[in-house]
């Protein structure tokens, strides 16, 4: 495997977001980190930020945000956010999701308590800025990030950290297979803002060397514990890869596509036995409730093709991840259900509609799904069209694809092109799902780009820096980015010059558009021509 | 305004499209152009193909396919497809059509004579491989081109349209606003092998010298006329923008952002009276009818922002393009309806309702939607999504938009970029519509996935250049392509390789899926394990 060339250091976040400044909402003793965006003559816009703190040494880490809310917590046995939630308590978490989300903490402690809602937050990850993954609340994104054999270095591991969250990752999975697995993750623990995922049977698997038929459940509890004593906030667990689901598979296209589901389907067969997830599943239950890891219920068997989607083996997966959610949350564990993969969109609706039925409600959180297979380079596109429309049924997170799947490993572009399409994705699904206030940026972005604000357009984007160099290829002129008119069409053909004109002849006298009737029009008219001989002066 | 750099002529297409060939398709005297993929083992995987014939002199033009069908009409006073479908007529034409959609030519005729669809296809565009627009064909892609003042050449334009077409494009916009209008669209009809579509009123405002107070029905017709007789396809016409309905855009957020649009309202506001092209309907029709040069009924009053969405202006003018589409249908004339721009997820469904039911079902063509307006330099992901869900909804053509929308010119990176994203999202609609044959191409892929047979893979998607260089990049040995595994997992976490091993057990004595219990199961699991220590040998 070649070795990918060492990437330059990230430059700073201001270079990326310009015209931006972190900002710390305070509130009920706490900090709540927004980002604003300033816009000429408007407010800044207040946005969602997930990047969190900068400019702190890597060897140091971030600040312990949670350690007093951790420490006055020390005596409790299950110190998990559902346990609180349930006893009516609204934790420091809590109320620092609701200032982000700008809801009631009520709101989120009630959807916790009823398992519709996850705060992913390790009692031992005090760095954490918590979040919330659930229907009721923003989408999510999730990226996933990892070393392989001789690619990458820790720093490197930590600065795809920090990439991925810079674009608005909201959790970050570590899937990291190589040697190194515990110090890169203690490394990325210590730096992480955001929750980090994990799928533990991959660093058992190393453990084993490879020989899957190694496995145990008791190599697994340990490898587990390790991970929780480091503060990872969820992990995928495959305890619906069932022995009796494994042949459902043999006639597919595609089979099973799902690394933790590959390696325990294979365990099941070498030694005819139940999947030890499974079985043993209650022994995990109690030690995730310690630490308040929530579970990630894997779906092993989803489809690798769109030929497989809702099948056999996948909706009976999913039952059986129906069956698991309320004995983890017997546990007072948090549980969220993994889903999609290759889904056609007119097969789409039936997983939500099956998930939310089958699952009790728990928070789904689904990769893409893609809804068609013939276009390996483009599946963030491919997989951004499902996860959009699987967002706007009601999926809580969407873990994201980049153009490289099914081809290669993502380098820093790949991650932020993945990264940026998933924000399009939830944030479209936000717009269909008419969460408070998401509007806003969406109005704030047309309004700049009507009155030809282009700095501002830029800065109020997803990507700044590359919608200023698109437009500057043609026009690179400064004075364009303030000129009434853009390379598109030219000062002839603008609708948008226009456009003004009309509006601003309706408006002239107060009459408003409903009253613009034929004849209040024609004393219009004749002013229209009075004004000159041109809209353009 | 700079001028581009002239771009690199266009390699041969086999260099795009790897291990193709075209083919013709002979039956009934027709020869039927598609592209035949090789896949090892399997049969070739013919698809449809829109690049017409290779390697002609751009000087000669391309061969002329329907001189003698024409030639045998030319007595015919109304030669459009409509009028001979209405009659029971099966045409030339559309049993192309029927041979490439793989459909009997007798729903072609149906669906023409019932309105809902139509072959663009004018009796003077005689190089022209007829396609057809409706929604229960394949959903089709235009990409729009056209040269902006000093930035292109003659020569430069035919190439886009060869570009275009070569990566899918179903038809060609040409939207020129320069001089040489009239000798660039010679050039492109004489070499398009897909019907091309214009927006007269572009080339009346050259003729004004952007005076748009001048414009009158007279100079729109004579225009017309000029390019019926090049044998321009089809013709965006505005004539939904009432007098009436133009106050109702002063409140919005973007207010009008068609050009065509913008124009016709300032005339109407100018003159206080009713847009000549409505007024003018029927002189219009007349004239398009000599020549089958179909409708496309232009949506002046789409909404440039998800604030706008579905508002009275954009509902307005649909009812009022409904009330035409029967008056051009008197006249023997084909329609479509155009659509979208910019629509949030939630209310695309309702664009699509509507239309059907105020305008006959008569073929609905939308740009895009994109479902949010924070993304600029990734509107073609944006519009990607709601063109995908408008597709499956029933729209039978997607106007793309490249990653400059909104920010500038699109070169040739960016052309490829939208058509490829509107091919998928196009695929994505036939899949979800279950259009005979549309998985083919999916299931030919997945197939070769799981079998890591990576040439073929590359071969089968929509892009095998872009797809061969992002898997070189980790794994850019040949041997690696042979490899029974990939950079992304590496043959321990190889999913698909267990999966492998998983069939074969299964079906190792015809053991069905569904027979293989636990019994069954025990069986296998012995022999699992006889096979010996690892299944990666």
């Amino acid at each position: 495997m070649a070795a990918s060339p060492t990437p330059a250091p990230l430059r700073p976040w201001t270079e990326d977001l310009p015209n931006s400044a972190k900002v710390l909402v305070e509130r009920d003793g706490l900090a709540v980190p927004f980002r604003e965006i300033q816009v000429t003559g408007e407010r800044p816009l207040r946005v969602y930020d997930t990047s969190g703190p900068q400019g702190h040494d890597v060897r140091d880490g971030l600040p312990r945000l949670r350690e007093p809310w951790i420490r006055r917590r020390s005596g409790d046995a299950t110190p998990t956010q559902l346990w609180y939630a349930r006893r009516g308590i609204i934790t420091e978490e809590m109320r620092f999701v609701a200032i982000r989300e700008q809801v009631e903490p009520e709101l989120v402690r009630s959807e916790i308590a009823a398992g519709r809602a996850i705060i992913p937050a390790n009692i031992r990850h005090l760095e954490l800025e918590p979040m919330i993954i659930g229907r009721r609340f923003l989408v999510k994104v999730n990226a996933n990030i990892g070393n392989s054999a001789v690619t990458s270095s820790i720093a490197e591991e930590v600065e795809k950290l920090q990439w991925a969250t810079r674009w608005g990752a909201d959790t970050v999975m570590d899937l990291s297979t190589g040697t190194d697995i515990h110090a890169t993750r203690e490394w990325i623990m210590r730096n992480s803002p955001v929750p980090i995922g994990t799928v533990p049977i991959y660093q058992c698997l190393e453990k084993v060397k490879g020989k899957v038929e190694d496995l145990s459940i008791e190599l697994f509890l340990e490898t587990l514990h390790e991970q929780c004593e480091q503060g990872v906030d969820y992990v995928t667990i495959h305890a619906g890869v069932l022995l009796r689901y494994v042949p459902l598979t043999a006639k597919r296209v595609t089979g099973i596509v799902s690394r933790g589901g590959s390696i325990m389907a294979k365990w099941c067969l070498h030694h005819h036995r139940e999947n030890f997830l499974y079985t043993g599943f209650e022994r995990i239950c109690a030690l995730l409730a310690k630490y308040d890891v929530s579970f990630s219920l894997g779906d092993g068997l989803r489809p690798g093709c769109t030929a497989d989607a809702n099948d056999a083996a996948q909706f009976g997966e999913l039952e059986t991840l129906g069956e698991l959610t309320p004995v983890a949350w017997k546990h007072g564990c948090q549980v969220m259900i993994e889903g999609p993969g290759h889904v056609p969109m007119h097969q789409i609706q039936e997983n939500m509609d099956r998930q939310l039925k089958v699952c009790h409600e728990a928070p789904f959180y689904t990769l893409g799904p893609l809804v068609t297979d013939i276009a390996p380079g483009y599946d963030h596109i491919t997989s951004g069209i499902g996860a959009a429309m699987i967002g706007s049924m009601g999926t809580a997170m969407l873990c994201y694809v980049t153009p490289k799947e099914h081809l290669g490993l993502p380098n820093r572009d790949d991650v932020k092109t993945g990264v940026i399409t998933y924000k399009i994705a939830a944030h479209a699904a936000d717009l269909a799902k008419g969460h408070p206030g998401a509007r806003d940026r969406d109005d704030a972005l047309s309004r700049a780009r009507f009155a030809f604000r282009w700095e501002d357009q830029f800065n109020l984007a997803l990507d700044p820096v590359t919608a200023r160099a698109y437009h500057d290829e043609t026009l690179p002129a400064d004075g364009a980015k303030t000129a009434h008119f853009c390379s598109m069409c030219g000062p002839h053909f603008c609708s948008m010059r226009i456009t003004d004109d009309v509006r601003r002849l309706a408006e002239a006298e107060g009459v408003a558009p409903e009253q613009a009737t034929a004849a209040g029009m024609a004393a219009k008219a004749a002013e229209f021509r009075a004004a000159g001989g041109s809209l353009y002066t």
